[in-house]
Protein backbone atom coordinates (compact mmCIF):
# COMPACT_ATOMS: atom_id res chain seq x y z
CA UNK A 1 0.00 0.00 0.00
CA UNK A 2 1.29 3.81 -0.67
CA UNK A 3 1.44 5.98 1.96
CA UNK A 4 -1.77 7.60 2.87
CA UNK A 5 -2.39 11.24 1.99
CA UNK A 6 -3.83 13.11 4.80
CA UNK A 7 -4.95 16.67 4.58
CA UNK A 8 -3.97 17.59 7.93
CA UNK A 9 -0.61 17.73 9.85
CA UNK A 10 -2.26 16.95 13.60
CA UNK A 11 -4.23 13.85 11.94
CA UNK A 12 -1.21 12.41 10.24
CA UNK A 13 0.98 12.86 13.33
CA UNK A 14 -2.00 11.01 15.22
CA UNK A 15 -2.13 8.51 12.55
CA UNK A 16 1.76 7.44 12.67
CA UNK A 17 2.06 7.48 16.27
CA UNK A 18 -0.54 4.44 16.61
CA UNK A 19 0.99 2.55 13.37
CA UNK A 20 3.98 2.63 15.33
CA UNK A 21 2.83 -0.16 17.70
CA UNK A 22 2.96 -3.46 16.52
CA UNK A 23 0.60 -5.09 14.58
CA UNK A 24 -1.28 -1.72 13.63
CA UNK A 25 -0.87 -0.79 10.03
CA UNK A 26 -1.78 2.45 9.00
CA UNK A 27 -5.50 1.75 7.86
CA UNK A 28 -6.16 0.50 11.36
CA UNK A 29 -4.54 3.34 12.85
CA UNK A 30 -6.86 5.59 11.09
CA UNK A 31 -9.78 4.13 12.34
CA UNK A 32 -8.69 4.17 15.85
CA UNK A 33 -8.05 8.13 15.38
CA UNK A 34 -10.94 8.77 13.87
CA UNK A 35 -12.79 6.66 16.84
CA UNK A 36 -10.91 9.13 19.29
CA UNK A 37 -12.21 12.14 17.03
CA UNK A 38 -15.32 11.15 17.45
CA UNK A 39 -15.49 10.70 21.56
CA UNK A 40 -15.46 14.10 24.06
CA UNK A 41 -11.98 16.15 24.20
CA UNK A 42 -11.83 15.34 27.99
CA UNK A 43 -12.12 11.58 27.12
CA UNK A 44 -9.39 12.11 24.86
CA UNK A 45 -7.16 14.10 26.88
CA UNK A 46 -7.92 11.13 29.00
CA UNK A 47 -6.55 8.88 26.52
CA UNK A 48 -3.58 11.09 26.33
CA UNK A 49 -2.58 11.95 29.57
CA UNK A 50 -2.90 8.12 30.78
CA UNK A 51 -0.19 7.01 28.26
CA UNK A 52 1.91 10.20 29.48
CA UNK A 53 1.20 9.53 32.94
CA UNK A 54 1.79 5.85 32.72
CA UNK A 55 5.83 6.01 31.47
CA UNK A 56 6.33 8.80 34.13
CA UNK A 57 4.98 7.88 37.14
CA UNK A 58 5.24 4.14 36.72
CA UNK A 59 8.03 2.38 38.78
CA UNK A 60 9.78 -1.20 38.76
CA UNK A 61 9.36 -3.30 42.05
CA UNK A 62 12.63 -3.25 44.23
CA UNK A 63 11.88 -6.56 45.34
CA UNK A 64 10.77 -8.49 42.20
CA UNK A 65 10.76 -6.36 39.07
CA UNK A 66 6.75 -6.36 38.65
CA UNK A 67 5.50 -3.16 37.53
CA UNK A 68 4.24 -1.43 40.16
CA UNK A 69 2.77 2.22 41.34
CA UNK A 70 5.11 2.20 44.31
CA UNK A 71 8.62 1.37 45.16
CA UNK A 72 7.37 -2.06 46.08
CA UNK A 73 4.58 -3.71 44.69
CA UNK A 74 1.30 -5.05 46.19
CA UNK A 75 2.08 -8.38 46.01
CA UNK A 76 5.81 -8.36 47.09
CA UNK A 77 4.29 -6.33 50.40
CA UNK A 78 1.29 -8.33 51.05
CA UNK A 79 2.09 -10.16 53.94
CA UNK A 80 -0.46 -12.62 53.45
CA UNK A 81 1.34 -13.93 50.71
CA UNK A 82 4.36 -17.38 51.05
CA UNK A 83 7.36 -15.77 50.98
CA UNK A 84 9.33 -18.61 50.95
CA UNK A 85 7.91 -19.40 47.35
CA UNK A 86 9.39 -17.65 44.37
CA UNK A 87 8.19 -17.93 40.93
CA UNK A 88 10.50 -16.68 38.34
CA UNK A 89 8.75 -15.56 34.73
CA UNK A 90 9.75 -13.80 32.17
CA UNK A 91 7.86 -10.34 31.92
CA UNK A 92 5.03 -8.86 34.10
CA UNK A 93 2.39 -10.40 31.17
CA UNK A 94 3.39 -13.80 32.80
CA UNK A 95 2.69 -12.26 36.19
CA UNK A 96 -0.28 -10.99 35.18
CA UNK A 97 -1.63 -14.35 33.86
CA UNK A 98 -0.59 -16.43 36.98
CA UNK A 99 -2.38 -14.01 39.12
CA UNK A 100 -5.69 -14.94 37.10
CA UNK A 101 -5.53 -17.92 37.88
CA UNK A 102 -5.92 -17.63 41.69
CA UNK A 103 -3.99 -21.00 42.35
CA UNK A 104 -0.83 -19.04 43.54
CA UNK A 105 -0.02 -17.45 46.73
CA UNK A 106 3.79 -16.88 46.72
CA UNK A 107 5.96 -14.18 45.09
CA UNK A 108 7.68 -13.67 41.70
CA UNK A 109 10.80 -12.17 40.39
CA UNK A 110 10.64 -10.99 36.93
CA UNK A 111 13.77 -11.91 34.37
CA UNK A 112 12.68 -8.91 31.91
CA UNK A 113 13.39 -11.34 29.29
CA UNK A 114 14.82 -15.39 28.67
CA UNK A 115 18.58 -15.96 26.92
CA UNK A 116 18.45 -15.32 23.51
CA UNK A 117 21.50 -15.32 21.62
CA UNK A 118 19.78 -14.64 18.65
CA UNK A 119 18.54 -11.42 19.52
CA UNK A 120 21.82 -10.72 21.80
CA UNK A 121 20.29 -11.43 24.77
CA UNK A 122 22.84 -12.92 27.62
CA UNK A 123 22.30 -13.38 31.37
CA UNK A 124 23.94 -10.66 31.78
CA UNK A 125 20.77 -8.55 30.54
CA UNK A 126 18.55 -10.53 33.07
CA UNK A 127 17.54 -9.81 36.92
CA UNK A 128 19.33 -13.18 37.28
CA UNK A 129 22.16 -11.85 39.79
CA UNK A 130 19.88 -10.60 41.96
CA UNK A 131 17.57 -13.52 42.40
CA UNK A 132 20.58 -15.82 43.14
CA UNK A 133 21.71 -13.37 45.90
CA UNK A 134 17.76 -13.80 47.35
CA UNK A 135 18.12 -17.60 47.32
CA UNK A 136 21.31 -17.22 49.09
CA UNK A 137 20.59 -14.74 51.83
CA UNK A 138 16.94 -15.60 52.29
CA UNK A 139 14.09 -18.25 53.78
CA UNK A 140 13.44 -18.95 50.09
CA UNK A 141 12.38 -22.65 50.41
CA UNK A 142 11.67 -22.88 46.64
CA UNK A 143 11.87 -21.57 42.66
CA UNK A 144 9.07 -22.46 40.36
CA UNK A 145 10.96 -21.98 36.68
CA UNK A 146 7.83 -20.54 35.00
CA UNK A 147 9.43 -19.29 31.68
CA UNK A 148 8.08 -20.63 28.12
CA UNK A 149 8.68 -23.97 26.52
CA UNK A 150 10.89 -22.91 24.01
CA UNK A 151 14.48 -23.44 23.39
CA UNK A 152 15.33 -19.94 24.91
CA UNK A 153 13.32 -20.75 27.61
CA UNK A 154 15.04 -24.36 28.19
CA UNK A 155 18.20 -22.88 27.97
CA UNK A 156 17.05 -20.35 30.67
CA UNK A 157 15.79 -22.59 32.83
CA UNK A 158 19.25 -24.62 32.68
CA UNK A 159 21.07 -21.62 33.40
CA UNK A 160 19.01 -20.73 36.39
CA UNK A 161 19.32 -24.05 37.44
CA UNK A 162 23.20 -24.18 37.68
CA UNK A 163 23.42 -20.66 39.26
CA UNK A 164 20.77 -21.36 41.78
CA UNK A 165 21.23 -25.80 42.93
CA UNK A 166 24.53 -24.99 45.39
CA UNK A 167 21.89 -22.94 47.39
CA UNK A 168 20.24 -25.71 49.00
CA UNK A 169 16.65 -24.68 47.68
CA UNK A 170 14.18 -26.77 45.72
CA UNK A 171 13.85 -26.08 42.18
CA UNK A 172 10.60 -27.11 40.14
CA UNK A 173 9.15 -26.31 36.78
CA UNK A 174 5.40 -25.95 35.70
CA UNK A 175 3.84 -29.41 35.06
CA UNK A 176 3.21 -29.92 30.83
CA UNK A 177 0.93 -32.09 29.63
CA UNK A 178 -2.47 -32.29 27.65
CA UNK A 179 -4.69 -29.20 28.33
CA UNK A 180 -7.66 -29.38 29.68
CA UNK A 181 -10.75 -29.40 27.11
CA UNK A 182 -8.05 -30.72 24.28
CA UNK A 183 -8.46 -33.35 22.70
CA UNK A 184 -5.67 -36.40 22.34
CA UNK A 185 -5.32 -36.88 18.89
CA UNK A 186 -4.76 -33.00 17.99
CA UNK A 187 -2.15 -32.68 21.61
CA UNK A 188 1.38 -32.96 19.78
CA UNK A 189 3.81 -36.41 20.51
CA UNK A 190 5.77 -34.60 23.06
CA UNK A 191 3.69 -33.13 24.77
CA UNK A 192 1.63 -36.30 24.99
CA UNK A 193 4.77 -38.63 25.54
CA UNK A 194 5.77 -36.39 28.29
CA UNK A 195 1.48 -36.50 29.75
CA UNK A 196 1.93 -40.24 29.75
CA UNK A 197 5.18 -40.33 31.63
CA UNK A 198 4.48 -37.88 34.46
CA UNK A 199 0.88 -39.31 34.90
CA UNK A 200 -0.81 -38.61 37.82
CA UNK A 201 -2.82 -41.07 39.54
CA UNK A 202 -6.51 -40.91 39.19
CA UNK A 203 -7.79 -39.63 42.70
CA UNK A 204 -5.22 -37.13 42.54
CA UNK A 205 -7.62 -33.81 43.72
CA UNK A 206 -5.69 -31.75 41.02
CA UNK A 207 -7.22 -33.70 38.41
CA UNK A 208 -10.83 -32.47 39.66
CA UNK A 209 -11.50 -28.97 38.94
CA UNK B 1 -11.74 -14.05 29.72
CA UNK B 2 -12.60 -13.08 33.31
CA UNK B 3 -11.01 -9.06 33.91
CA UNK B 4 -7.43 -9.00 34.13
CA UNK B 5 -5.78 -8.12 37.62
CA UNK B 6 -3.02 -6.22 37.68
CA UNK B 7 -0.90 -4.97 40.46
CA UNK B 8 -0.97 -1.48 38.81
CA UNK B 9 -3.44 1.22 38.66
CA UNK B 10 -1.34 3.72 36.05
CA UNK B 11 -1.36 0.52 33.86
CA UNK B 12 -4.48 -0.43 34.32
CA UNK B 13 -5.84 3.10 33.38
CA UNK B 14 -3.45 2.78 30.42
CA UNK B 15 -4.48 -0.50 29.64
CA UNK B 16 -8.23 0.14 30.01
CA UNK B 17 -8.23 3.38 27.55
CA UNK B 18 -6.62 1.27 24.35
CA UNK B 19 -9.12 -1.61 25.28
CA UNK B 20 -12.02 0.86 24.86
CA UNK B 21 -10.79 1.54 21.25
CA UNK B 22 -12.50 -0.78 18.53
CA UNK B 23 -11.34 -3.93 17.66
CA UNK B 24 -8.86 -3.77 20.49
CA UNK B 25 -9.27 -5.99 23.51
CA UNK B 26 -7.74 -6.17 27.05
CA UNK B 27 -4.93 -8.53 25.94
CA UNK B 28 -3.57 -6.44 22.80
CA UNK B 29 -4.13 -3.46 24.76
CA UNK B 30 -1.84 -4.87 27.14
CA UNK B 31 0.88 -6.00 24.57
CA UNK B 32 0.48 -1.86 23.47
CA UNK B 33 1.12 -0.17 26.56
CA UNK B 34 3.96 -2.67 27.61
CA UNK B 35 5.60 -1.54 24.10
CA UNK B 36 5.01 1.87 24.94
CA UNK B 37 6.86 0.98 28.32
CA UNK B 38 9.89 -0.17 26.17
CA UNK B 39 10.12 3.17 24.98
CA UNK B 40 12.22 6.58 25.87
CA UNK B 41 9.73 9.04 27.96
CA UNK B 42 10.31 11.20 24.96
CA UNK B 43 8.55 9.08 22.77
CA UNK B 44 5.64 8.11 24.83
CA UNK B 45 4.92 11.74 25.46
CA UNK B 46 4.75 12.65 22.08
CA UNK B 47 2.39 9.83 21.41
CA UNK B 48 0.46 11.30 24.30
CA UNK B 49 0.37 14.36 23.16
CA UNK B 50 -0.27 14.10 19.37
CA UNK B 51 -3.60 12.06 20.25
CA UNK B 52 -4.69 15.55 22.48
CA UNK B 53 -3.46 18.04 20.57
CA UNK B 54 -5.31 16.72 17.54
CA UNK B 55 -8.44 16.93 19.57
CA UNK B 56 -8.21 20.01 20.62
CA UNK B 57 -6.72 21.60 17.35
CA UNK B 58 -8.50 20.00 14.85
CA UNK B 59 -10.71 21.58 12.46
CA UNK B 60 -13.63 20.61 10.24
CA UNK B 61 -13.51 22.80 6.55
CA UNK B 62 -15.90 25.17 6.71
CA UNK B 63 -17.04 24.35 2.60
CA UNK B 64 -16.76 20.48 2.59
CA UNK B 65 -16.32 19.15 6.36
CA UNK B 66 -13.23 17.72 5.58
CA UNK B 67 -10.97 17.23 8.37
CA UNK B 68 -8.12 20.22 8.17
CA UNK B 69 -5.31 21.75 10.01
CA UNK B 70 -7.15 25.13 9.46
CA UNK B 71 -10.53 26.97 8.83
CA UNK B 72 -10.27 25.99 5.15
CA UNK B 73 -8.74 22.50 4.04
CA UNK B 74 -6.14 22.08 1.88
CA UNK B 75 -8.21 20.66 -0.75
CA UNK B 76 -10.85 23.43 -1.00
CA UNK B 77 -8.06 26.17 -0.85
CA UNK B 78 -6.22 25.07 -3.83
CA UNK B 79 -6.84 26.99 -6.80
CA UNK B 80 -5.59 24.21 -9.24
CA UNK B 81 -8.54 22.23 -8.38
CA UNK B 82 -11.87 22.03 -10.63
CA UNK B 83 -14.23 23.87 -8.18
CA UNK B 84 -17.35 23.16 -10.54
CA UNK B 85 -16.73 19.49 -9.54
CA UNK B 86 -17.60 18.15 -6.58
CA UNK B 87 -17.63 14.35 -5.39
CA UNK B 88 -19.91 13.63 -2.37
CA UNK B 89 -18.49 11.21 -0.05
CA UNK B 90 -19.50 9.75 3.34
CA UNK B 91 -16.26 10.63 5.59
CA UNK B 92 -13.24 11.56 5.45
CA UNK B 93 -11.63 7.99 4.92
CA UNK B 94 -13.32 8.03 1.64
CA UNK B 95 -11.48 11.33 0.96
CA UNK B 96 -8.15 9.89 1.47
CA UNK B 97 -9.10 6.70 -0.49
CA UNK B 98 -10.43 9.22 -3.12
CA UNK B 99 -6.98 11.53 -3.10
CA UNK B 100 -4.99 8.41 -2.80
CA UNK B 101 -5.72 7.43 -6.56
CA UNK B 102 -4.26 10.60 -7.44
CA UNK B 103 -6.79 10.40 -10.37
CA UNK B 104 -9.64 13.37 -9.05
CA UNK B 105 -8.82 17.24 -9.48
CA UNK B 106 -12.75 18.84 -8.16
CA UNK B 107 -13.37 19.57 -4.31
CA UNK B 108 -15.21 17.04 -2.04
CA UNK B 109 -18.14 17.62 0.33
CA UNK B 110 -18.05 14.90 3.38
CA UNK B 111 -21.72 14.41 4.44
CA UNK B 112 -20.56 12.84 7.89
CA UNK B 113 -22.47 9.49 7.17
CA UNK B 114 -25.21 8.18 5.54
CA UNK B 115 -28.94 7.88 5.81
CA UNK B 116 -29.88 4.59 8.08
CA UNK B 117 -32.90 4.52 9.63
CA UNK B 118 -31.64 1.81 11.91
CA UNK B 119 -28.87 3.80 13.25
CA UNK B 120 -31.54 6.47 13.51
CA UNK B 121 -29.51 8.44 11.38
CA UNK B 122 -31.74 10.81 8.73
CA UNK B 123 -31.28 13.22 6.18
CA UNK B 124 -31.12 16.40 8.90
CA UNK B 125 -28.22 14.73 10.89
CA UNK B 126 -26.13 14.95 7.57
CA UNK B 127 -24.50 17.71 5.50
CA UNK B 128 -26.85 17.94 2.89
CA UNK B 129 -28.88 21.06 3.34
CA UNK B 130 -24.91 22.68 2.77
CA UNK B 131 -24.41 20.83 -0.63
CA UNK B 132 -27.73 21.46 -2.03
CA UNK B 133 -27.06 25.51 -1.53
CA UNK B 134 -23.17 25.01 -2.26
CA UNK B 135 -25.36 23.54 -5.67
CA UNK B 136 -27.82 26.54 -6.05
CA UNK B 137 -25.61 29.14 -5.66
CA UNK B 138 -22.16 28.07 -6.82
CA UNK B 139 -20.80 27.25 -10.43
CA UNK B 140 -21.14 23.88 -9.76
CA UNK B 141 -21.30 22.13 -12.92
CA UNK B 142 -21.17 18.34 -11.71
CA UNK B 143 -21.98 16.49 -8.04
CA UNK B 144 -20.17 12.59 -8.40
CA UNK B 145 -22.15 10.69 -5.58
CA UNK B 146 -19.51 8.42 -4.26
CA UNK B 147 -20.91 6.37 -1.61
CA UNK B 148 -20.81 2.82 -0.58
CA UNK B 149 -23.18 0.43 -2.77
CA UNK B 150 -25.21 -0.68 0.04
CA UNK B 151 -28.88 -0.19 0.79
CA UNK B 152 -28.51 2.98 3.20
CA UNK B 153 -25.78 4.42 0.55
CA UNK B 154 -28.15 3.99 -2.57
CA UNK B 155 -31.30 5.21 -0.15
CA UNK B 156 -28.91 8.55 0.48
CA UNK B 157 -27.99 8.85 -3.60
CA UNK B 158 -31.39 8.75 -4.16
CA UNK B 159 -32.52 11.52 -1.53
CA UNK B 160 -29.47 13.87 -2.75
CA UNK B 161 -30.26 13.12 -6.20
CA UNK B 162 -33.93 14.34 -5.74
CA UNK B 163 -32.40 17.18 -3.58
CA UNK B 164 -30.35 18.41 -6.32
CA UNK B 165 -31.86 17.44 -10.19
CA UNK B 166 -33.98 20.93 -9.70
CA UNK B 167 -30.63 22.97 -9.57
CA UNK B 168 -29.75 22.28 -13.18
CA UNK B 169 -26.70 20.27 -12.48
CA UNK B 170 -25.09 17.13 -13.81
CA UNK B 171 -25.17 14.01 -11.06
CA UNK B 172 -23.03 11.04 -11.51
CA UNK B 173 -21.80 8.34 -9.90
CA UNK B 174 -18.63 5.91 -9.37
CA UNK B 175 -18.63 3.19 -11.91
CA UNK B 176 -19.78 -0.48 -10.92
CA UNK B 177 -18.01 -3.66 -12.43
CA UNK B 178 -15.49 -6.20 -12.46
CA UNK B 179 -12.51 -5.13 -10.30
CA UNK B 180 -9.48 -4.60 -11.81
CA UNK B 181 -7.33 -8.01 -11.07
CA UNK B 182 -10.26 -9.90 -10.04
CA UNK B 183 -11.55 -13.44 -11.55
CA UNK B 184 -14.86 -13.42 -13.55
CA UNK B 185 -15.89 -16.62 -11.90
CA UNK B 186 -15.47 -15.13 -8.44
CA UNK B 187 -17.69 -12.31 -9.19
CA UNK B 188 -20.96 -11.60 -8.03
CA UNK B 189 -23.86 -11.87 -11.07
CA UNK B 190 -25.29 -8.12 -10.01
CA UNK B 191 -22.07 -6.35 -10.16
CA UNK B 192 -20.96 -9.00 -13.80
CA UNK B 193 -24.34 -8.20 -14.92
CA UNK B 194 -24.09 -4.55 -14.46
CA UNK B 195 -20.74 -5.02 -16.06
CA UNK B 196 -21.73 -6.24 -19.20
CA UNK B 197 -24.54 -4.14 -19.66
CA UNK B 198 -22.24 -0.88 -18.91
CA UNK B 199 -19.50 -2.38 -21.09
CA UNK B 200 -17.25 0.40 -22.96
CA UNK B 201 -15.20 0.26 -26.11
CA UNK B 202 -12.54 -2.12 -25.96
CA UNK B 203 -10.05 1.20 -27.09
CA UNK B 204 -11.41 3.45 -24.58
CA UNK B 205 -8.25 4.96 -22.55
CA UNK B 206 -10.25 3.99 -19.67
CA UNK B 207 -9.45 0.57 -20.42
CA UNK B 208 -5.54 1.09 -20.28
CA UNK B 209 -3.81 1.04 -16.72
Amino acid sequence: MPMLEFSSRLLEDAVSEFASLPGIGKKTALRLVMHLLRKDESEVEKFGESIIKLKREIHYCKICNNISDSEICDICSDNKRDDSLICVVENIRDVIAIENTGQYRGLYHVLGGIISPMDGIGPADLKIDSLEQKVSVGNVGEVILALSTTMEGDTTNFYIYKRLYQHNVRISTLSRGVAIGDELEYTDEITLGRSIVNRTPFDDPVNII
